[in-house]
């Protein structure tokens, strides 16, 4: 009998104490909208993303020419030069080029994620290549949803239920939030973004008139690309 | 235009630090099996159910003749008089009696609730007298959910979306912790029993032998009673 490899999903950054991430991958799920500009900036030709904690670690990599990414509570930090929309990181002139950002929960979801023997980045604009990098890998998965100031959101449970659904033939688990995100995929596949017009966070986007945003975030497989933490850089994987 | 009370669900313990409980009542609920039990015990008969946080706050009411209760990881402690089902809570010789329960999971949530209005205890058993006792009360609501080592689990999330359910059109919210547990509920509504052979909790009970538990534990008003804390007992509401 073949040994199936482990899933876990943790909800939420404020419950990584519970799980074990050494020697296994964690893909990092911020999907409105940190992950998901991650994505779509290493696949539209971004050399590199660097994820700071902080606006002033942001600011001193200002002398580095580096582009300067990020947003506070959903809106762009004064002085940056774009916030935390996908279609910033896709920019034409942006290619090659470093974008430092930070954002309220997926930086601090990657800095809690340390401890995994590999962390790569997910969207449902990368999902086929997600579900296809672990499908091929041994390791054990832990996805670590980036959640909204701690509280477990629907977005990024939505994306690890739409994960699970892809791979799980190949692993097995014991953990009911695997079971919960599924439940919410359930739910929802059929018409994602009229099941997430309810969540708090699309609600609060809304009042900022980024509706394109979301709709774009809600997509699959715009970019063939695996993301992940090299040092402290986020770079695509070669395979 | 009514001013709507809110209602959050926390659906792991360990997530108690980012709701703000003062104020509001707290929804206890541990379904396999401590909040089942001690609605099983109080609408059976029982006088008083006192949960404690160990083993050994639990011996030190021995001398006072009263009933010990509780399991760790799901099997009885030594020593103690009964285990943690809730058939053994509803024997007629614990009429007018107290019993003293310690278990891994319901316990905790109950001593990290202090800080709210009003802590009451909730199970399926008892869903309708709850619902209708919080549409009766002007106060906001936090469902709390025990999880299993402060972790998330399935039971827990069900049951808080079923009472969402069953009070949604008085209340608003802006934590997708009630979404989820929603979606959950819509999943499972048709077959409560069947949804919850894949969780974790109850693969556990099944290797102890305990379907039986499982099953009684799912039905739903067999108690008309809302138990609350008070001071350090739990007692019957009487409205």
């Amino acid at each position: 009998m073949i040994q199936k490899k482990s899933v876990e999903v943790c909800l939420s950054p404020d419950l990584l104490h519970l799980y074990q991430l050494e020697g296994k991958i964690a893909v990092i799920v911020d999907i409105l909208r940190a992950t998901s500009c991650m994505v779509a900036g290493i696949g539209s030709g971004v050399a590199r993303v660097i994820p700071v904690a902080k606006v002033e670690y942001a600011l001193a990599y200002r002398p580095q020419g580096y582009i300067l990414a990020g947003e506070r509570n959903g809106e762009q930090v004064e002085g940056f030069d774009i916030g935390n929309s996908p279609f910033e990181y896709m920019k034409p002139e942006f290619l090659d080029k470093t974008i430092v950002t930070t954002t309220t929960n997926g930086t601090q979801a990657i800095s809690k994620s340390q401890d995994a023997d590999q962390i790569i980045i997910g969207s449902f604009l990368n999902i086929s290549s997600i579900s296809d990098y672990l499908t091929g890998s041994e390791k054990d998965v832990v996805i670590v949803c980036a959640g909204w100031k701690g509280r477990v959101n629907l977005e990024d449970s939505l994306f690890a239920g739409a994960l699970y659904d892809r791979i799980l033939d190949g692993y097995e688990s014991e953990d009911d939030s695997v079971l919960v995100s599924q439940a919410i995929y359930r739910e929802a596949k059929h018409d994602k973004l009229k099941f997430l017009q309810q969540s708090s966070h699309v609600l609060r986007l809304r009042r900022l008139n980024i509706g394109n945003d979301i709709e774009f975030c809600m997509r699959e497989d715009e970019f063939d690309v695996v993301p992940y933490l090299k040092g402290k850089e986020i770079i695509k994987i070669t395979i």
